[in-house]
């Protein structure tokens, strides 16, 4: 294409709101503009970035048996009150009235939809498994939404939803996804993680994420520097603790004056004691009522875990005033001596045999603290964060690392969730009914064109992967207006396309610097340079995107070389 | 693909609220599902249509220069504040509010958004013209969704909007995309027309539809039986009418007793008269009030050419209630003579010297009533429907005819209503500010894959066209578990896959007759039938579905024939 006759609105200033590089970049290239909060046209040379991640995509679903269908953006609120996510989902579900008042929502996923799809069409486990996927508009109303089309409201996102006669079959289609999931973003140019992941508010049994390491990314993934055990921090495994043998133990329970001394810091240092003495009661807010969880002084509680040790749909750390209606305990001086809430411990306090904690009174700790003399375990378990170096639980030398990631792909077992609730069943191959099992898979196109601007970039602006560059070549004549540049320049553009490259030809009467300063914002990965001199030795200039390397290929018999640079970058 | 793997739920029965064949069919042939009323899922095989149409389309929009884009489907009110097109859209327009109660609408339409981006890019004469198109999700909120994806709510659009310095770049984009338009239906395989046509609510100055004729088409189309004049017959002219001779006239003013004759008929069967002799009064309740429409007692008002006169909102017949509160007659016996409402009268009927009108009194009427001198016109003008038969009003000799029509395609020229609006202006080659020149066009994906469905298919099922048939080829082995059959059934498939023909392999251990009935039912376009008995003897059964022509091709050296099959489909 010819680059006069393209819509690519470059710019030299970043956004002021744009805070990630690929949102700067994206904005700057031309390739995206904001509409309102979270919601972004894509622009040409942006189109043609996620087209190519949607082909990737697509091939990669369909050589795994996956069958494309699109389904609707709107959706009947009833199917949602039936699968119970109306009133869980919360406000990110955007909810809606038709013109004849009837709720219905815009889809943010599509479990709802395509069970009620498979309810009625499957009969026997004959027609099982099936594997279906779109690629399609979603819309959650994120609080914050931020980073461009990372964090959008409304977003592009390859879904897919397996339907399965046992969970074997089940698991199968899961590890196919996640062979499909690495090919996709090895072919889109990106280094990432495959990472045991929680399967939050979609729910099921079983769940990876996929993870490309970046300093922006949202996420914090810790992986062993020995093993290949990686997880999303929020998941992440502590090792299991040994049986304390601490030879003080056990001692008496005694009040002490702690005046004015709340935090872990202030006691340690008042008491002389080391934080690993201490523990912290922290009192979390959830929807089976205020609970008090213990983690050593100086752990902190993962949230995540302790829902999934209680099975709860929700839990939030309580703010002050909650605490003093509900408990009655001054914040700071928490503790599990006669507090009147559920107790639940981390496994290393669990094996404590002596603790200093909160005396639920203003400006007082107790020391010698015993677990199960002085206050009652509901339950105990691995509730809290893991830290860089830490040991991994999984192999006896690693060391925990933790980097920042950015989830570009989520596959999930949902294991009879959905078609429990729908009542979405089959006839197995003993005539009984049976719920199907149900995996769900997900994909963000935006998502990942982004990630790899922020994994392929510098000061200059991008450096596309070739598979997902907008063009793979641009072709610049020093000055187009010359007939031999001119000749050799539309020859070579012309050549290309017939060959299958995606060439851009930058016919535009700027100066050279103004071609140069644009190619390298929008990433082209290999510039060919067609300049009077070098025409008059037969050459033309090939220029490297990511190097910065140049070198002089042959002119008019360029396109063997060319097709070997290409190969290599 | 092999048919045993593919998710294509076909069906016996068509649905009850199916009313249309193109409907039936979708949903027999397992293509669609509805979710919810106008609200439809696409399956793998309704996919696989829509994604050649959408190719298609593509193709030919490239073609002449229009760059894809991807706009949000949720939109911010205050755009269509700034348009005015928040108020005037009514309750087609899906409005709802975000987490933050900011007001949003669904777009069914995309002028305000690609205005909105195109003004903060463009400064210069020298960035025009612009052509940007999308394929993507509209929702307009019909009162009566129906005929499954042909009148949806939620459906798949593509949209284009052109942006232009002069009206004549204006013309020709619109000429080109009018070209473009043609190609995309022929290549489609369907049989159309292109029609003068209203602009409605979108507003412009200069619009042409692309209508498909069938049956079930809800528009209707008026062409002339000699030249080439076509249009949608509410923009249908009548031919102007010569001044009347009517050697009788002038008369006297005159009432008449009618007692309870109310209609046409009864007051000319009464008084004895033609109906070309009265003068019907229709009142009409538009944005500038109530205001009263003349045409001859054999005529119809068109009130799509009434708005157009008047340059009018809205424009609806009064209601009874409406009629007696605002004008105080009767229904049945209004007339123009001493009505206090602004009066337009159809061309025809400013050239009548008498006639017989309503006396807006019960029980009487007016005869010798003479324009001028007993009621005033406010304008005159065409006003009225006009009928199969009529002369055509751009050719001495010819006829209208009448047909039914889909509309698969709008093409406009807006002038500046958006620009203007939205303060969309950029700099001429004076230096001077101006608004850009726009026009913007569109085609329905699925409308178009369903009006292909109307013009092909026959008692057994759809008949598709071979460029938009979700497989070209079905391969038929008559018992797949034999070995012969198996292999020689695998080879063709593999051979027609690596020759680029779309092939279905029906492996299904189901009898040649049930694959026999799904294939005429999906309307595959060539079925190849492997037997034992053919192959005994060398050859193959090949069946074209909309012929049933059979012919015996040899085996293994089919691709040829076949190839040469397919190239005269």
């Amino acid at each position: 294409m010819r680059y006069s006759k393209l819509f690519i609105p470059t710019l030299k200033e970043s956004p002021a709101e744009a805070e990630v590089i690929s949102h700067q970049l994206m904005v700057r290239a031309g390739m995206i503009r904001q509409l309102a909060a979270g919601i972004y046209s894509i622009l040409p040379l942006g189109l043609r970035v996620l087209r190519k991640v949607e082909n990737i995509i697509r091939e990669e679903m369909n050589r795994i048996g996956g069958q494309e269908v699109f389904l609707p953006s709107i959706q009947p609120a009833e199917l949602w009150k039936e699968s119970g996510r109306w009133d869980f989902y919360g406000k990110e579900l955007l909810r809606l009235k038709d013109r004849h008042d009837r709720e219905f929502c815009y889809g943010p996923t599509h479990e709802e939809v395509i069970t009620d799809i498979l309810r009625k069409e499957i009969k026997s486990y004959r027609q099982l498994p099936v594997l279906l996927y779109q690629i399609q508009t979603k819309f959650r109303d994120e609080v914050r939404p931020r980073f461009g089309v990372m964090r959008g409201r409304e977003f592009m996102m390859k879904d897919a939803y397996s339907f399965h006669a046992s969970d074997e079959s089940a698991q199968e289609t899961y590890q196919d996804t996640a062979e499909a999931y690495s090919n996709i973003f090895r072919r889109c140019g990106l280094e990432f993680k495959k990472v045991e992941a929680d399967s939050g508010t979609i729910g099921g049994n079983f769940s990876h994420e996929f993870m490309v390491l970046a300093n922006s990314g949202e996420d914090a993934v810790a992986f062993c520097d020995s093993c290949d055990y990686a997880s999303n921090l929020e998941k992440s495994e502590a090792r299991a603790p040994l049986p304390s043998d601490d030879p003080t133990a056990p001692q008496e329970l005694k009040e002490v004056a702690t005046p004015g001394k709340r935090t872990v810091e202030e006691v340690c240092e008042f008491l002389s004691v080391s934080p690993c003495a201490l523990v912290k009661t922290i009192l979390f807010d959830t929807d089976q009522g205020l609970v008090a969880a213990l983690v050593r002084g100086d752990r902190q509680v993962n949230a995540v875990k302790l829902k999934n040790l209680l099975d709860l749909e929700s839990a939030q750390p309580a703010d002050e005033k909650l605490i003093a209606e509900k408990a009655g305990v001054p914040v700071g001086y928490v503790g599990p001596v006669g507090l009147k809430l559920k107790i639940y411990a981390d496994q290393e306090v669990a094996l404590m045999k002596s603790m200093i904690a909160g005396a639920n009174k203003p400006d007082a700790h107790f020391t010698g603290v015993q677990p199960g003399r002085d206050f009652a375990i509901e339950k105990s378990g691995d509730i809290r964060l893991i830290k860089e170096n830490e040991p991994c639980p999984r192999c006896p030398d690693g060391k925990y690392a933790v980097k920042r990631g950015i989830e570009v792909g989520h596959i999930f077992v949902l294991g009879t969730k959905y078609s429990s609730a729908l009542k979405a069943t089959f006839l197995n191959d003993q005539g009984k009914e049976n719920p199907m099992v149900m995996g769900c898979y997900g994909v963000g196109v935006g998502r990942t064109a982004a990630a790899a601007i922020e994994q392929n970039h510098d000061e200059k602006g991008i450096v596309w992967p070739l598979p997902i560059a907008p063009f793979q070549v641009v072709v610049m004549p020093v000055n187009y207006s010359t007939d031999s540049v001119r000749e050799a320049s539309d020859r070579i553009y012309q050549t290309l396309w017939d060959q299958g490259v995606d060439a851009l030809l930058d016919d535009r009467t700027d100066r050279l610097g103004v071609k140069f300063k644009d190619a390298e914002l929008i990433g082209i990965p290999l510039q060919i340079i067609v300049g009077p001199k070098n025409l008059e030795s037969g050459t033309v200039e090939a220029k490297i995107r990511r190097t910065g390397e140049s070198l002089l290929v042959p002119y008019p018999d360029f396109i063997g070389e060319i097709r070997n640079i290409l190969k290599d970058l």
